[in-house]
C-alpha cells in the first residue's frame, strides 16, 4: 500500500483556509484533517481533540524536546504545534493528511517533508485581504498595520509553495483543492511502486 | 490574459489515449484538441481536418524544412506530425491545447516546450496491454512481438512524464485528466503574472 499524501494548506489569516479545509472534509471524508495542539485556554464551545488538543506548557515543552511536533511556534505567549505521531500514523496507513497551518509552520514542514504538497490560499486580491483583516472594525490602526505586515511577509514566501489557490468562492476553491490532491497522486515521482511493477512485468514479455 | 496550457497525452498504442482525449472534449469543450498531419491516404470515413490533415509528401517535407511541425516522425513510409501554427495560435489566445501523440513525438515536444504537461496513459497492467495489442487475433506472432517491443521502449521513457494516468475506466481516467489540467493551472510557476500583481499591490499597503 502506498503512503498517504501530506497536504499543507497555508496562507495569510483572513484568506479563508479554515473554511476551505472544513468544506474539503465534506467532499473528501477519507482525508484526515490534523488537529493542532496549543497551550492557550479553550474558548467557549471549543472541544478537546476537535478544535485543538489543549496541553499544559510543561507537556508542550517536553513534546518539543522529544521531537514530538512536525512544526511549532509561539504566538502571543502561547504555543501552537502539529503533533507528529498521529500524522505519521495516518500517512503510514495510506491516508492523506491535511495540515492547516501558518506560513511560518509550513516552512518548517517543507524542510522536513519536501515531498509534501504546499498550497497557498489567497483571497481574490490584497485589497480584499485588507477588508477581511480589518473587517471587524474594532481594532486599532496599529494592530491592523501589524497584521498587514505579517500578511505581506507571508506573501513573500508564496514562491516556495507548489500551488496558489484563489479563494474566490469556497465551493470553487474546494473543487480545485480536490483536483490538486487527485492530480498529485498521479505524479510520476509518487508512483515508484507502480514503475517497479511495470519493469518486473517487462521481463516476462519478450 | 495568460497563455494556454499545452498538455501532451501519450503512452503505448492500445492504452486507450485516443478514447480518453475524445471523452475529454465532451467534458471540457473549451480545450483545443490538435489535429495531426499525415501523408498517408485517408481511410473510408476519415475527414480532412478532423481525423487528420492529409498532405502530399512534398508539402509535408517543405513544412519540415520551415520548422512547421512541433514534432514529426515517419512510420511505415508515411509521415505524421503536429502542425505548429494552430497550436501556437490557440496557446497565445489562452486556450489549452491537447496533443495526442506517440512517445517518440512527446520526447521532441519536451525539448521544445519544457513547460508543457506530459501525461503517460497506461492500461491497468502490462498483461492487459498485451491483450489489447494482440486482441485482434489476426496478426503474426512476429508482428505482435515487434509491437510489444515498441511498447516496452515507450514504457522505458515513462519517468520523463509528469503524470501517469491509469486507464482503468474511461470515465474515471477522464475525470482524473481534468483534475491534472485544473491543478496545473494553479501551480505557482505558472502564476508569475498573479505574483507580479501581488507585489505591485504590496507597495500601496504599508
Amino acid at each position: 500500500m502506498s503512503r498517504g499524501l501530506l497536504v499543507v494548506i497555508s496562507g495569510p489569516s483572513g484568506a479563508g483556509k479554515g473554511t476551505i479545509c472544513k468544506a474539503l472534509m465534506d467532499k473528501k471524508p477519507e482525508v484526515h484533517l490534523s488537529v493542532s495542539a496549543t497551550t492557550r485556554l479553550p474558548r467557549p464551545g471549543e472541544r478537546e481533540g476537535e478544535s485543538y488538543y489543549f496541553l499544559s506548557e510543561e507537556t508542550f515543552r517536553s513534546m518539543i524536546a522529544q521531537n514530538g511536533f512536525i512544526e511549532w511556534a509561539c504566538f502571543c505567549q502561547n504555543y501552537y504545534g502539529t503533533p507528529r505521531e498521529k500524522v505519521e500514523e495516518q500517512l503510514a496507513a495510506g491516508r492523506d493528511v491535511i495540515l492547516e497551518i501558518e506560513v511560518q509552520g509550513a516552512m518548517q514542514v517543507q524542510s522536513k517533508f519536501p515531498e509534501a504538497v504546499f498550497v497557498f490560499v489567497v483571497p481574490p486580491s490584497l485589497t480584499e485581504l485588507e477588508h477581511r483583516l480589518c473587517g471587524r472594525g474594532t481594532e486599532e490602526p496599529a494592530v491592523i498595520r501589524e497584521r498587514l505586515k505579517t500578511a505581506l511577509w507571508e506573501y513573500s514566501n508564496i514562491e516556495k509553495y507548489n500551488y496558489i489557490l484563489l479563494n474566490d468562492s469556497v465551493e470553487s476553491a474546494v473543487m480545485r483543492l480536490a483536483a490538486i490532491i487527485d492530480a498529485e497522486k498521479m505524479r510520476t515521482e509518487r508512483n515508484a511502486e507502480f514503475l517497479t511493477e511495470v519493469f518486473k512485468q517487462k521481463k516476462g514479455l519478450i
